[in-house]
């Protein structure tokens, strides 16, 4: 069995790329709000970033939103997935960007969604429930986690950069509470399974989860749309082997005149950078 | 316009009840795991209990993992309690057990799902993401927030459980995350539609939300089959005006041999144990 990260790891390989490119059907860049525009919308993102993709990330949300049709269409969107995978030659990923979170037998109810009925291969998940919130997922030997840890939004200080005290261990220095998140991630990562979601708007949360998560794969938004800067979330986040790094973009591959054009930028950029770094291109 | 907490109370008054059904079709309760059989199960605990439910609490994920067809019983779940309500000549409110998070644009497309496109009259959401993926869903004034504060799971010990030190705030002793959680919730509430979701498992944890939130509805999971003590959570949980607490139930209702008895039983010892606390029955 390979794991989820051994087939994302072979995938930025065959496309030497970082780029995650996020489906985000916002109603506000459709046509019409249907789940027929989302779809059709996602399908036209996936035909023209594939060469540059290493996985695509579809946010549950934005088909949640038109009911059933919309899940439908969510699935149809997945299958659009395999279907140009098949074409390329190269099996492409598809991380459901659904941020649940729920008690044991609730989430196992919400696994058996994403990866049996919708067929995602990798899940976004809450921490706030704790350990035994997220295990359902990872029972899933073959798929993936990215686990919320410091997201790019402004709100994500009100908790996530709080200062904690670990209970019992009055000795070690509080630091914030998406450090900890981190630092137990890379303890339940047995699995080699469980990675985390970093934003990059915030260049010395990244270096720090980096620290204390050395092994874990990160799921990267923010940069680009959201203000992150390329070569900063390059040089702090990339492991010390060069890989470990998805950077997600939605906006700004969606809303570009031409998207397939953007994609391949951002992946010659990323190049570069790695270049400079001393990484093989 | 009426807000969902004066709603709730007058629900609460019209059945004298504190009790909140959750409708959770978990497979192993069904005769076969398809979404017409979690649609019928669903249908007849609302039948069975609706003179004794303030208010029904489905949990997305039991729907979720049917797909399209699971969604359309969700609907139809959420419409089967209008019905019911109608019936009875008392509106009873719905609250979605979703338990979603996410960056403002996006919880802006799980608040049209869950207000809009469901008609639930309420949400449960995840906090970790802050104040920002809070507010589209406050934006609905008529409609209610409850934000997990304290889960009844074991796994809420890993986070929510850790003492944090606001940052900025060095002189105030640090506090468990979830009380921050009910301490910032009190602060937002200026619409009065937001609410706790704050497990009845560990009672010094309901009492502390109480004192630090003294205006809040509750929603209280974890009295019953997880081991929460049904007296202690009255005592402890309701608002001094008598009122701010709604008592979920779920496997102890659907798994009764009679839920319309065992409903009762629990809507007569939720008045018992209020009279004895001078509380008006």
């Amino acid at each position: 069995m390979e794991t989820f990260f051994t087939f994302l790891a072979r995938r930025v390989d065959d496309c030497s790329s970082l780029l995650c490119v996020g489906l985000d059907p916002h109603p506000s860049e459709l046509p019409k709000p249907t789940a027929q525009a989302a779809l059709d919308f996602c399908v036209r993102l996936i035909k023209a970033t594939s060469h540059y993709a290493v996985a695509f990330k579809p946010n549950a949300a934005f088909f949640e939103s038109y009911g059933p049709d919309g899940w439908l269409a969510l699935k149809e969107v997945i299958e659009a997935v395999q279907a140009e995978s098949n074409r390329l030659g190269s099996m492409i990923p598809v991380i459901l960007d659904a941020k649940r979170g729920d008690i044991a037998s609730t989430a196992e109810a919400y696994a058996r969604s994403a990866f049996e009925k919708l067929g995602a291969h990798a899940i976004t998940l809450n921490p706030y429930l704790g350990k035994d919130s997220i295990d359902p997922f990872l029972a899933y030997k073959e798929k993936g986690v990215f686990l919320l840890c410091k997201t790019s939004n402004p709100g994500a200080a009100d908790f996530q950069d709080m200062l904690v005290s670990p209970v019992g261990a009055d000795r070690d220095p509080p630091v914030p509470l998406y450090e900890h998140v981190a630092r137990l991630a890379q303890e339940w990562n047995s699995g080699n399974n469980l990675g985390l979601v970093v934003g990059a708007t915030q260049p010395e949360s990244l270096e720090r989860v980096r620290t204390v998560a050395p092994d874990l794969w990160f799921l990267v938004p923010g940069v680009g749309a959201q203000g992150g800067d390329l070569e900063t979330a390059l040089r702090l986040g990339l492991r010390k082997d060069g890989k470990g790094l998805l950077l997600n973009i939605s906006r700004g591959i969606s809303r570009a005149e031409d998207p397939a054009l953007a994609a391949a930028e951002f992946r010659d950029q990323c190049l570069t950078i790695r270049g400079g770094m001393g990484l093989k291109k």
